[in-house]
């Protein structure tokens, strides 16, 4: 068992979807949970699927710091708008229904956005806006996080990790989706040199003393105790202009939070006074914007599909295989997975095998035993 | 004359008024186009200020490629979008009324959007961000461009600057705006770095083999004749997460163009086919959000200005003075100018001299003459 195993999907996805039963989620929602868990290993994402299992879902409700059943309260609506209390339930679960609520105002008035307190990790961002895309919707959703990014010219982990995350329907087999985070990257991929030994690429990462740090393993340490942050998008400084990408991640941050008064930077670190864990009181927003509400759905598709191909097709530089557009190489992942499979490292069946057994499913037979 | 001059406020927002009328554009247009022009001396963006006076309005109005006189039909609406076709009118015009659209329909129905085809340079995007803001609105706008920016993996100028445009009310003097082009910078920047006789960043710049360029007079040449393009934001490739701005940009492209079945991409050029200068029919969006719709303006206005304040009041790195949030730096600029006025350099007094013998003003006397 010292490699990858493969198993099938409809395995896993019953193996995930009971898991969570098990753990007290209610057979509708633990769909949900699983299907937006899975999502991301469809699209490669490996650090927001399976991986996250334990350490991110089922240990937090463990710790009783989120609840498996998510009591969904629609504290404030209008027409277009809402605003919505998750009371620390699946973010998953909060996620899914509001951007849905987002989705139906859209499809009725035109435009919808919903604004959520009280939430938990909500797992990749490009769900919700793929549930827009899918629905003829302009998609939009940002989250805020624990403190991770300096703001230019600071040194302090203070914004999250915080994704624009924005989304459209085209003409092709999927949907435009640039999921990603306004920092230029996050631990997972310094996680990632460290394993294979390289350094942090300059700039990715800013110490105490306003340099780049580039010793992976040394930065790994530096980010838990708080004597480094993540750069924005742009880098350290303003030469390459991170003013910029801190500047998304502060709108970001305002508008996970002040739509619905909810918790903000430090507040968010999940650790209390005596160095507990303690709910992270998460805000999210959702936007959909219907395209029918313009020049219609069709016309849309075509003219973003024609600007796609068109980026595509462009002039590639000297060295490089080809443009991709936003989702398109998590297409390309999906399109290979989906007959062969789900490739599961070592560390995640060994965490199948352990959540297995403290469940004491004794019958439950895992296909990489 | 070999040196800057300061104008009073009054003298040069009559002037450039009158100017704009003499070129036929309406007295309560040209307010408007006035507004828009100076509010970006007002926040020290000179090159979106009286720098471009001449060559990109008033020359274009002389050219044929846009029209003094705005005749904004709006071509189809429900209660929060509408599409509005600008006939090749005066950028500002179409942005302000657009935008005035979005919000009264935020007003109205929490939210609105209005998509924009055949405009023209609307100025700097953040006056309509500053509306929305001023109205209590969450306000975004964008806008596409003449093609610069090459896509990651790319080294054609194929993607506009694209601005990404956000900005909110806060219980401060002035509103968060994040007013900043999808590419890392703009040639206006570089022309910068020539003038002062230095290299431009690695990074900034690509060229057609691939690899940054930063030989600063190079890149200008380089940059008209199309053996140059922008990066995004984030740089040349994926190491520094490039495809995020990338990212950003195409999604400005797409919002621009397809949802009034606009022109895109190399459509942008300004060139016709026999190296005539033609129209530029460009696209906008623009998005107002009434926090109002939420859990309330100062509630909001609250939470905002408490985020802003934590971020500059978080710990500077060492050899920096402090840390600004957006739209900050633009506001301490309009603190120094507005009591002392607009210092002009040579070359725009100049220009204005030459507007004013040529419109025959025999008698309009300019103060640094």
């Amino acid at each position: 068992m010292s490699q990858s195993f493969t198993v099938e999907w409809d395995w896993v996805t019953k193996f995930v979807k009971d898991v969570f039963m098990a753990y007290g989620i209610p057979e509708e929602d633990a769909d949900i949970c699983t299907d937006v868990l899975l999502a991301s290993d469809r699209k490669g994402i490996e650090s927001h699927g399976v991986n996250r299992f334990k350490p991110i879902y089922l240990d937090r409700i463990k710790a009783g710091i989120q609840h498996p059943e998510t009591n969904f309260e629609v504290v404030r609506e209008t027409p277009t708008t809402a605003v919505v209390d998750g009371h620390d339930g699946m973010g998953q679960v909060i996620g899914y229904k509001a951007m849905q609520m987002a989705i139906d105002k859209a499809k009725e008035f035109g435009m919808g956005m919903v604004a959520v307190r009280n939430s938990t990790h909500y797992g990749i961002a490009g769900y919700y806006t793929d549930m827009a895309a899918k629905a003829g919707c302009i998609g939009m959703t940002g989250t805020n996080a624990r403190p991770s990014i300096a703001p230019t010219f600071g040194v302090e982990n203070i914004l999250g990790t915080n994704p624009l995350t924005l989304g459209f329907p085209t003409d092709e087999d999927f949907p435009f989706s640039l999921d990603c985070a306004t920092s230029i990257s996050q631990r997972g991929k310094i996680e990632y040199y460290a394993r294979i030994g390289q350094d942090t690429p300059a700039g990715m990462v800013i110490g105490r003393d306003g340099k780049a740090m580039t010793d992976s393993p040394e930065i790994l340490e530096a980010l838990v105790n708080g004597q480094a942050a993540l750069a924005p998008l742009g880098g350290i400084g303003e030469e390459l202009a991170g003013y910029k990408g801190y500047g998304y991640a502060t709108f970001v941050e305002v508008l996970s939070a002040a739509l619905q008064q909810g918790n903000f930077l430090h507040m968010l670190s999940g650790i209390g006074e005596n160095g507990e864990k303690q709910k992270f009181h998460l805000g999210h927003f959702f936007i959909a914007i219907d395209t029918e509400a313009f020049v219609g759905l069709d016309s849309f598709k075509k003219t973003a599909g024609d600007i796609l191909r068109a980026l595509r097709n462009s002039e590639v530089a000297p060295g490089e295989e080809r443009i991709y557009t936003a989702g398109e190489k998590e297409h390309l992942v999906w399109l290979e997975r989906k007959d062969t499979g789900l490739p599961l490292n070592e560390g995640v069946q060994q965490e199948m095998i352990a959540i297995r057994d403290e469940l004491g499913w004794s019958d439950y037979k895992l296909p990489f035993e």
